[in-house]
């Protein structure tokens, strides 16, 4: 992480410490004003945050198909109505245009901007999909005493990409992206247990141990996020992670895509500990 | 049960018997061929079977939401592309026109034919959904030593329209039906822990005892299925059922559904007690 990332994380977090225990519904009106532009980690504790993805309607149901058919790495959670910037299933009164603090508009696959509000850009024909992220399941491998190495050390999490493949889906396809966590073999046989309980979070592990098996050469090089301390005894834990819709979606070229800049998630009204 | 139903069901276990050990792929076969044209039960053991929905594209959308909206009783387990009548995310050459041993034909809403094969009505625009049943959750409670009274007592599951609404989708929308199965409190609360594992057939109860609390006014009025018999002790514990969406999909009266015939289902080449 380089020293203004770290500088910025550290303030971030200093501002979700007032916000930790606030509303999803407060911190969602205080992105809508344009009060927080920054990344959500820490606000709103308790409540699921989601990835995003909003897609023209006639690549929608391809989206959906890729999702269903890949439930590890893209856990539906929320589905809008066409041309509808609402998401009641997920919340009162949220509007997907104003509602999540930082937005990635790509076009033909490239990124080109990122914006606070995309009212300017909404269209009838846009559909919004709302994916599960791995922060409430972090929370509960915490809370079962599952070290976090991450946590414990002060890095993002290193992700890889596996030779894994998603079960293609129109033009989605692409291989599984996957978030490493060591911990010890009997660590993570426990956190095995517990994230079968939250399919809608990624799930359990999709490998355990050596990394070349998953298509893995060098740890010590992750695609994404900061390198790995792995203490002596450590396993490396595999899950399948959000960046693989990202990039099938963005491997697809879609002439427009809008998503949340990474750590902006959305914050919805929904018990991140619920299993779905 | 009328005696002649028992007379049949009969004669489909005992036939059941050759196959209940037999390949899914060997019964589909026999299905194409128009060998089986009856129901499925106890074919291919641990093999999951799945409730079938096809529908023109322009209501595909919507009834991808509506199962994502409504995951205990619409669990999508696989969707096809828009046309293809082959399946290759549930099985090796599944083909949705002539694999079902018998297709109900909806048109408007109304049932207006049941047949073997429906190569002659399949467009360009169709997609097929498949739904998660509740055949392989009870084999994991029969195996949990969970006590199911309609097989003990030999009846059909009574099933009963709650008052829990589903969240519509589109056209889509319904009360929840719930199928009741009785047991003692003890066994009902190890049937959620069993159940649990199984979110892509129906998961966990939505209600367990007194069935006023869902708009139950009497279980001895079952809408569909026989009379449930009650032992001293035993509470009624209710699960999501499959004809949720099946009655959804009625009432929504799109131009043309087919779907398969209760109790003929397709068989997958996926494990049944796989969770997802």
């Amino acid at each position: 992480m380089a020293l203004r990332d770290v500088d910025d994380a550290l303030r971030a977090e200093d501002f979700a410490g007032e916000l930790a225990h606030a509303s999803a519904a407060h911190v969602r009106g205080l992105i809508r004003k344009g009060e927080i532009t920054g990344q959500t980690g820490g606000m709103a504790l308790g409540k699921m945050q989601g990835n995003l993805a909003i897609l023209p309607s006639d690549l929608a149901m391809d989206f959906a198909r890729y999702c269903q058919r890949n439930p590890k790495p893209c856990p539906l959670v929320g589905v809008s109505e066409t041309g509808d910037p609402m998401l009641p299933t997920l919340g009162v009164d949220i509007d997907i245009r104003s509602d999540v603090s930082s937005y990635n508009i790509y076009r033909d696959g490239e990124l080109v901007n990122s914006v606070t509000d995309i009212s300017g850009l909404w269209r009838d024909d846009l559909t919004t999909f709302v994916l599960g992220c791995s922060f409430s399941f972090e929370e509960a491998l915490l809370a079962d005493g599952v070290p976090l190495r991450h946590l414990e050390e002060g890095y993002l999490i290193p992700m890889y990409r596996s030779n894994i493949a998603t079960t293609p889906a129109g033009p989605f396809a692409g291989p599984i992206v996957v978030s490493m966590r060591p911990m010890p073999m009997a660590e993570a046989i426990r956190a095995v247990e517990v994230t079968s309980r939250f399919p809608m979070m990624h799930g359990t592990p999709v490998h355990i141990g050596d990394p070349s098996v998953i298509g893995i050469a060098d740890l010590m090089k992750p695609a994404w996020g900061d390198l790995p301390v792995i203490k002596p005894g450590d396993v490396p834990v595999f899950w399948a992670c959000g960046v693989t819709p990202q990039a099938a979606v963005r491997a697809a070229k879609p002439p427009l895509c809008i998503t949340h800049t990474p750590g902006s998630m959305l914050i919805t009204d929904l018990p991140c500990g619920r299993p779905i």
